[in-house]
């Protein structure tokens, strides 16, 4: 992405011109796309230039050019990103105005007094009569935050906050951000569980493995609503998507591919359960110390899961050792795990999902001539692995429906919904996903959802196109 | 308040006219106020008819009488007040859309990145970058729900979001209602300090006594956010608003009256600490068992509190024993409380607040010959002492210096300030405080707070117009 820097710049007429400042600029190889005059004096003139730059350290560059010349004062520097995040991304919106004394008295006191008391008479009136209907918490505490790792809650609250955006964005849900000050396991339950009444689900985000494991469960069993730990699944769920069409295009089976998963971290062992309930019988994990096998004991108890769950044929070995006639590669580990000559010894048409972020397992340009379908986590090549494409669609579903979880069958569901949206017409090696500006995702994973909700009996409510 | 009911009638053509309805109605002494047609069939027709009635048994009697109309089936009834609740009454708005990729890229990953390691190297960022520089968490553990009592977090959810309406309505404030899963006193703080990140300011809501004293306490200082339980300090800060201008009224001075508080709950223990912040001197607490003396000790430590800062004769006896003389009396209590015999005995021109809701400790219109200003919690009768005269201005004053308490100051700077708005040409018996629908009243609360913040030293940012 490059940057948009925009200086805020006095400039003494007398001592420097316009032209001498955008020389200097352009010098510095940065790129000039609008200028606004914000003062006029006699002496001085005060501008807002914005300035597009490579990055950081261009930038950087840049203005100390800019603060060289004789007669600029540098007042401030902001950039579009900062802009856009200045007093946060949100607002609360009351859905209708109270005006007067007589809405006053409906849609407060007394009148509220009413709609309180049939909600105590019958708690699940909470889902019509108040927001809980539509409303999802977005849950972190900041220890896991994109490639920033353990950076607090107040630090993460520009992503959840965007995730919130997101949310109302894609699927019209209203989320709300909320980062967590604490990292203690069982703090973390106890306060979302303190928190749930006012909610319709909980989408757990950023928060570090092995605790968002325990976390995860431990709230799905405790309540009575739905709950996602999007880095987990959404990426699992995506991912699937993704590899149902690549497989399409192989015209391999679920069946019969051999699939080595590397990263067996939070997102490996959700990737890995939704690849075994997709019908994927052969796969291999692979972490930092080699394939993950059932006759060996390990630490983290998801390895022994994976373990006694994968690897039918008790493969030993590293990744190099092993990836020889591996149909699909799937790293969720980080850059530089797979080499070309891996590559070069996989199956016919090998399929690779690199997708660690920012940087892949492989350089997409290096791995390109020898793969037939790749994928990445990034936005600037083909067949982007975006959780957005699932966790807006995937909440509208399950909210919908009042589901009391979100479980295996509407995740596959979800997956199978976003893989449909791709047409058999437009399928091809560099379009296997969906935009994320695809309209018809969201509405398609809902529909997919709601009937798996109902299928597996976990729907407290049908809505009417499906009764 | 008048109840609005809707009735979907499916009426049969050959059985029964709409005349036949309406009079049925009009006999049930229900007012018809509208009719919408909804479905035209050959043989039915499905109306809705809104009926105004006088309170719930009214309708159900009205229901009846309609039910028994041969032709006639009910289909629904539902009425103004829930309509207005249904899907909750508040709803995410995002700041700015994501339109496209680029959007994506700054709003979100991976431009994001950078606006969260800034905030990281530099937590007070937060309070610019965030939505936590216009966010109050508006919390409740459901213990106190207005005189509905102990209903629960879920019930209790209409009334705070309720109030985050008026939030945003009075001052702009994104308020989001909290409501707790646990009665907990340590649960609760632990809860609320874990979620107070995200917030730059919390209100406590109906929180039952004595448990929401040692709450707020403890937030206050554990906190370094302003945290305000409305229930007290709204109530006191109103109150004396309105105590400022009935004095006015009299020509009595604060330093010269004698103040008799009944009902030493969350709410007395809160006004009785205004009123000594404001100068008065003689001030005495009355609870079931009589007055409060420093010679006594008592089980609940507000009391002795209240008992070593007032009651400076140390006055014994009960509420009936002791108001003779007493220049203003103020119920926080119960019904029936003050007789008007009590009245009579008070000193000349007596000014009484009964603000026992919904029935006050005197009825209004047996006081009225009696005393001189009189004032309720009742929006039916003048001078309503409403929190919501209070609790948008102050926290739109604290949030925008980045305050990090309320403090005594700051509060009667607020009472000062919302008695202020009512002029000396506008001051009357009935006029002491002004309408809540008073545009003025939250940005003079603003400017007074702001001031009382800088002067205390608790602001962390002076605004640009107090520089």
């Amino acid at each position: 992405m490059a940057l948009s820097v925009i200086l805020r710049l006095e400039m003494d007429k007398n001592k420097v011109s316009f032209g001498q400042l955008a020389t200097t600029i352009s010098e510095a190889e940065g790129d000039i796309v609008a200028i606004d005059v914000i003062h006029q004096g006699r002496e001085t003139t005060t501008r807002d230039v914005t300035v597009n730059v490579r990055n950081q350290d261009h930038s950087e560059h840049m203005i100390d050019e800019v603060k060289k010349l004789d007669g600029v004062k540098l007042i401030n520097v902001s950039d579009r990103t900062f802009l856009m995040h200045i007093g946060g991304k949100l607002e609360m919106k009351p859905r209708l105005p109270i005006k007067n004394r007589d809405d006053l008295s409906h849609v407060y006191t007394p009148g509220v007094a009413r709609v309180c008391t049939a909600i105590h008479e019958d708690e699940s009136k909470a889902f019509s009569l108040t927001i809980k209907r539509n409303t999802v918490a977005v849950v972190s505490d900041g220890t896991a935050v994109l490639g920033l790792g353990d950076i607090g809650p107040r630090a993460a609250m520009p992503v959840m906050e965007g995730k919130a955006v997101l949310f109302k964005q894609m699927a019209e849900i209203d989320a709300y951000p909320i980062c967590l000050d604490t990292t203690d396991t069982e703090e973390i339950i106890r306060t979302i569980k303190a928190i749930a009444p006012g909610f319709g689900g909980i989408n757990l985000e950023d928060i570090s493995s092995p605790r968002c494991f325990e976390i995860e469960d431990r709230l799905k069993e405790e309540l009575d609503i739905p709950v996602f730990h999007d880095d987990q699944h959404g990426t699992a769920v995506v991912l699937l998507a993704g590899l149902l069409n690549a497989l399409k295009i192989v015209e391999k089976k679920l069946s019969d591919v051999k699939v080595v998963v590397t990263g067996i971290g939070a997102a490996g062992v959700a990737c890995t359960k939704m690849l075994l309930s997709a019908g994927i019988e052969n796969v291999i994990c692979v972490d930092r110390h080699g394939t993950l096998v059932d006759t060996e004991t390990y630490d983290n108890p998801m390895w022994n899961w994976c373990a006694s769950r994968t690897n039918p044929d008790r493969v030993k070995g590293t990744l190099h050792e092993i990836i020889e006639g591996a149909d699909v590669f799937i790293g969720i580990s980080g850059p530089g795990v797979l080499t070309v000559e891996d590559v070069k010894r996989m199956a016919e048409n090998p399929i690779v999902f690199a997708l660690a972020n920012p940087t892949p397992e492989i350089d997409p340009e290096e791995a390109e001539p020898h793969v037939r379908v790749m994928a990445t986590g990034r936005s600037d090549y083909p067949n982007q692995i975006n959780n957005v494409l699932c966790f807006p669609g995937i909440f509208r579903g399950a909210l919908d429906c009042r589901a009391t979880t979100i479980n295996e069958e509407m995740k596959l569901a979800a997956a199978q919904a976003i893989a449909s949206t791709v047409t058999d017409d437009e399928l091809n090696e560099s379009y296997i996903v969906p935009s994320v500006f695809n309209e018809e995702v969201a509405p398609r994973i809902r529909e997919a959802v709601i009937r798996a909700a109902i299928e597996t009996k976990v729907a407290r409510r049908i809505p009417k196109e499906f009764r």
